[in-house]
């Protein structure tokens, strides 16, 4: 499981200028969650699915209410998500995610992740809606689809008290890449495609 | 269609104790919001289904990061949501509502409902999900389940000039009374179990 140390740095370092020019369509310098927002409005735009990120869950706690203009929050906090930031439908299932970068060059911390989404997810699957993670390792480009299950089985190692993050090159071997295109910049629905039907 | 003026008032009015005693399980002074909170933490606890409400929408523009206490919003607006306030899984199938409180007693404005959550609700059914509206009159204590398709109907009777609203009596026939309980204060998917499974 363990990649050998020095290999793994080689890959990003060095463009050509012809390599570079071939990497204008990618998504460095954008968001994991933009490239998502907008595959998702192309999804929608296209009328293949229906899937949106939740609002950002927030505690309001002063609204002012001047005369003749809009509302303002004045005082609010951030709450941490008791779900997951995505879900909607794709050919009749109910889809669910949560999507993380890290611009780590090694390993996914699993402190990216909350018991109560390990939770959620688990209840999902229970119920018969596809739930999977995405992965983003910012400094290699690459955007990964990990389902679940191989999600619960790194869990489950770090509550027994293993390792509390999952090594790039495990993602690697438990996960799908994600192809990068100009409108569907993370085209996680080609790998459900591939999954489920 | 049209139901006599007189009769409808006499429903709420002057109740014996006994009938008073009687109603206190109901939802008098509860917020329909509240009231299907508590039932889908229910039907979480429960493991009957995987729905939850959307947080509130909202732009932020300003975030205070006090040195050892938790980041303040300082100014944020309120954005219309783009879709429905529910969704979720249950048995399978793909859940989306929308959820609304009138205090009007001979009608149901569709005032309450945006373009954009009609046309979200024709996506929903056209990918296979399960949509519906929950309408409640606060002033009955009664709470309706109504299929999309009715809603549309009437939706698209108001595109062509006719009437901006549903009437109590309108919405009687086309709906079906959601049943009250004490932990499944709005209990929907009693109804979905009839028209689905």
């Amino acid at each position: 499981m363990n990649y050998p140390n020095g290999q793994r740095k080689t890959l990003p370092v060095r463009k050509t200028p012809s390599e570079k020019e071939s990497k204008s369509f990618s998504n460095r310098g954008m968001t994991l969650e933009d490239d998502i927002n907008i595959t998702n409005q192309f999804y929608l735009d296209t009328n293949k699915a229906v899937i949106h990120k939740k609002p950002t869950p927030v505690q309001i706690v002063n609204v002012n209410y001047p005369k003749r203009s809009a509302a303002v929050i004045t005082e609010a906090y951030f709450k941490q998500a008791s779900t997951t930031d995505y879900n909607g439908l794709y050919r009749g299932k109910y889809i669910d995610f949560e999507a993380k970068e890290t611009k780590n060059k090694t390993l996914f911390p699993l402190a990216n992740i909350h018991d109560h989404q390990i939770s959620h997810m688990e209840s999902i699957i229970g119920h018969g809606g596809v739930s999977f993670l995405i992965i983003r390792f910012a400094a290699y480009d690459e955007t990964y689809f990990m389902e679940t299950e191989k999600l619960f089985s790194f869990w489950n190692d770090k509550l027994k008290g293993g390792k509390k993050s999952i090594s790039y090159e495990q993602v690697k071997q438990n996960s799908f890449l994600i192809p990068f295109q100009y409108q569907t910049r993370v085209d996680y629905l080609s790998i459900i495609d591939k999954l489920y039907f």
